[in-house]
């Protein structure tokens, strides 16, 4: 169970004030819980063990709506069937589990076409496939606008399952990819720019219509053993990042120099650091090593995206840390890069 | 993966006519299966085993919209809640599981209010405990109406599941408790009766607001061994015992005069046949069992809902046949009671 603070189509959607409240509401409700279950509501997956099973299960859900999530005229069906499955599946991946199943709900209003919600299945069973996950059960209903919810559920392997808990200060902190690039994207279709022949423009626009679940490096990472807590960046690091340490009882320190930003995306206009912390939907991963298994990173496979080392864990509660170059470090807020920069109000540039 | 065809809230909803092509490309895009996968899209729920686990799993999932699926006006928010599980929920008894998990999406507008989501997860858990099924994770997210998307887990016990299909010429045709009742609640909301003194006004409503998964009676029947086949009536007698009439490859021939109607509802304006037929939302059990064993029902538990027997499946691929009083036996048409009786287009009590 989480909150969605983002509206990552562009579209306007306030956070509502007591989201956090009813979260906290239902993990006191749920707590009593359940002697094959491991871990419940509060994570990216819950995780449960069936009787006799070698293997620990997780599943996790999200909903995507029309307006809210996605707009049908920056995206093909194919393309938000793709995205649909891949936002579950980096769920998975945040834990390093193996996708085997999932199943989609899909509410559609008269005059979407069957031809658009083929190709939007089309899209969803393929990315699904490739990450090994085979689409089991749904439902098709009435809507007013489209919605689509997909649960999907996995198996660790070993029972090697990675929390978000579990960050120790000391620890190194490692992202996989190149962050703000989904935001970038948004950014071009937000100008208008639904194509472009730019590497860069179609990069950014990718990255924002099909990200790339990391279910790969996710389960190689909790195989490692090299690794404390794992969590996937969907809404930013500037969100994320203190979910992470609050879990972990830590406070984190970030270098601005280090974070992999998408620089291109300065040449439409955007601030590509600003965007890396705030921009959110990269669905990359965020991970923490002690130090001492820091050789770890040798061994990662070739095909992999690269990881970098952004920071460290601090002894703390839950506070993030911005250093910049030659500055002192100053606190990043959770969900805003406002205090540390041009004094923006949190979300703006999605207003 | 089932597609709903009435609009339970009482609005009008046209049944997709592609619907069902959507369904069969999808069955045959999703025939590649998955080796620990034993029954995939196309029944009550899926069914897998995870490896080396004593029991099978099964899950299912519904969406609920909001002005399609319910108002909020005819509803309490605990309701809608208890409501919300106990489809999913009839849905693994319709194949003799235990519930034991599920997550919930919830996409909502701001207005509403913090109170009201608080008191819909309290029907929602409080329900699903009921049953044996604890919350374990979910999605809020924003939205233009109410949507609620649901995926339940459960596992068999004994790896004893019934399907649909199974069903042989011969075997007598069971249901349990009574047809047409939640319709005639629906009749009662949509003519202004929101609350009523009279008991069976109030039954009837009861049974449309916060209808009872019949998750004990299905894991007894699977437990029996003396049941065939066996599914959930959540669209209309008319509608889904041509469904599992098409599994099991039979005919199937009611009794108009045995099929227990809620008759008190003819005191509000209803046909409580038309309403057993085809009213839908009954989330009461449909199943078939061999004539040799028709005595399993001396030792059905005292605490049970009465279970009528209602017909007899017979040789044919998928047609029903309703044999009224002293009458010949008619042709009854998938959803509609409209070549049986008196001419009315299937579906027309919704509009």
């Amino acid at each position: 169970m989480r909150r969605k603070k983002k509206t990552p189509s562009g579209c306007v959607r306030d956070v509502r004030a007591g989201e956090n409240e009813i979260i906290e509401y239902l993990i006191k409700r749920c707590a009593s819980s359940h002697p094959m279950l491991k871990k419940g509501i509060g994570d990216d997956a819950a995780v449960w063990r069936p009787a006799g099973a070698r293997e620990f299960w997780s599943v996790t859900t999200d909903m995507l709506a029309e307006e809210v999530d996605f707009r049908r005229e920056w995206t093909t069906p194919r393309e938000l069937g793709r995205k649909s499955i891949a936002v579950n599946l980096s769920d998975l991946a945040a834990m390093g589990v193996r996708p085997r199943f999932f199943t989609v709900s899909l509410g559609m209003p008269e005059n979407v076409a069957n031809r658009w919600i083929r190709e939007f299945y089309d899209g969803l069973t393929a990315c699904g496939c490739e990450h090994g996950a085979v689409l089991v059960g749904g439902d098709l209903s009435g809507a007013d606008k489209i919605t689509i919810s997909i649960t999907a559920f996995g198996e660790s392997e070993n029972r090697k399952i990675l929390y978000r808990s579990g960050g120790r200060p000391g620890d190194l902190l490692y992202v996989t990819g190149t962050l703000g690039k989904s935001a970038a994207g948004l950014k071009l279709l937000q100008q208008g720019t639904l194509r472009s022949r730019s590497g860069s423009r179609r990069e950014a626009l990718r990255a924002h219509r099909t990200p790339e679940p990391r279910c790969a490096v996710g389960q190689w990472l909790a195989q490692s053993g090299s690794i404390r807590c794992l969590m996937d960046i969907s809404d930013g690091l500037s969100s994320d990042l203190p979910r992470m340490c609050a879990a972990s009882g830590c406070d984190a320190e970030i270098f601005a120099k280090n974070i992999p930003v998408f620089a291109e995306s300065a040449s439409w206009g955007c601030d590509p650091l600003e965007l890396a912390l705030s921009g959110g939907e990269d669905y990359e991963l965020l991970f923490a090593a002690p130090r001492a298994k820091k050789h770890f990173l040798e061994n990662l496979p070739p095909e992999f995206p690269p990881v970098t080392h952004i920071g460290t864990m601090l002894e703390g509660n839950g506070n993030v840390w911005i250093a910049g170059e030659g500055a002192a470090r100053r606190p990043l807020p959770a969900g805003g890069f406002d205090h540390f920069s041009r004094g923006r109000p949190a979300g703006r540039f999605y207003e």
